[in-house]
């Protein structure tokens, strides 16, 4: 496998890569023509590739083949959250929900919001170079901030998704391990510093999304996300 | 609760807080004599006070009552990490694993290590802030770099102990979660970036450390630490 890793969302279609990629393969790494590099998808696969035209603009690949194609785990991990005031935090959240594996990374707003508006372009990079150096080759969904209720409006219950909230109460509800049913798709708020409010909770425990516990501490918004993701994986192990 | 927290070692024994934490009262928070603070020894007490005499060196509390006592919980964590080249990426590590619960940070430097020194005392000012901010009471042990062997020698197989590292193989070993027995002093070595030498990976078996898996995904060094404390946590819920 060559050290130099790009990704590329259409390889097969679409010879080169991004202008961001192509500046990186030249004047970052100062690849050359003929030079072996690696492609990602973001799908699941994973192709080598030579280097034909460097140019810190448009840098185009020849001789594509397909090394690995990864299959689809029988599950799927989305998390909603209300980001947090330090953009810092919800970076590295990407980093680490992309490290351990996640389908979707989707931001809301609600009354305890602390944030509302959020810079996609570079959570997505992240996500990217995440996916680069774990052996995940799936790239998230990473979608803009919408109101809490647009969720809730737009997720419905089905036999193959699983709904549920992160909830503090005492006593404590039962712990999301405990609560999942396996191989559903996950659909995992996680509410703001602040909490989801009395209203918001009673109306989710309404629309009937399971409220969830995730351990005895008190998680920062960012690592609630960590847990979950992890805790889900686990569960599947 | 006193949204002013502080933490005082020995409150019992001395009515001060440290310099750092004096400062932090009377030019940060601009307390005054009186005003109410809670206090926390980081070993499962959380203590209720008044400001006596306010001081930027040295800030004295009165009429000292013990609000709460945590329980200690039934099975230790610690883990043992090689520190990576990024010292961000330790401090967020202990940030995490102070807000899961954890017992000891220990680091030692093996074959592939990429660093030889690492600043403690950051390290602790950021456990005892993800202290105040968690539930948890108990301030972890944070001990210096010392070289895997040492500790190889010094944690000796008992009843009460169980003593796992991170091993990634193909085919894989079985996930932490599998292999832990319950309600026991768990030691846990995270290796650096570049892993375990095969050498070093021999000793360790050789030696009965049980190798484990963290999942399907390749890690970061302080995500592998992340992991492993959770999924402690995770199968005593």
């Amino acid at each position: 496998m060559s050290k130099y890793i790009f990704y590329a969302p259409n390889p097969t279609s679409e010879n080169r890569l991004s202008e961001e990629e192509s500046f990186h393969a030249s004047r970052v790494l100062r690849l050359k023509s003929g030079d072996q590099i690696n492609l990602l998808d973001g799908q699941g696969g994973r192709y080598a590739a030579l280097l034909d035209q460097v140019d810190s603009k448009k840098t185009t690949f020849t001789q594509l083949s397909l090394l690995e194609k990864q299959a689809i785990i029988p599950y799927q991990i989305h998390i909603y959250v209300a980001p947090t005031k330090q953009m810092e935090r919800m970076e590295w959240m990407v980093e680490k929900c992309c490290e351990f594996g996640i389908h979707g990374i989707h931001f809301f707003h609600s009354r305890n919001s602390e944030r509302k508006e959020i810079k996609l372009n570079r959570l997505e990079k992240i996500a990217v170079s995440a996916l680069k150096q774990s052996k995940n080759l799936y790239l998230p969904e990473i979608s803009p901030i919408k109101p809490l209720s647009t969720y809730m409006d737009s997720l419905v219950e089905s036999a193959s998704t699983q709904r549920l909230f992160a909830h503090i109460s005492d006593p404590p509800v039962e712990n999301l391990s405990k609560q999942l049913i396996q191989n559903k798709s996950y659909h995992v708020l996680i509410g703001p510093e602040g909490d989801f409010t009395p209203t918001e909770s009673a109306d989710l425990l309404r629309a009937n999304w399971t409220p969830c516990s995730l351990g005895k501490s008190i998680l920062r918004t960012e690592t609630a996300c960590i847990a979950a993701t992890m805790g889900i994986h686990m569960v599947h192990e």
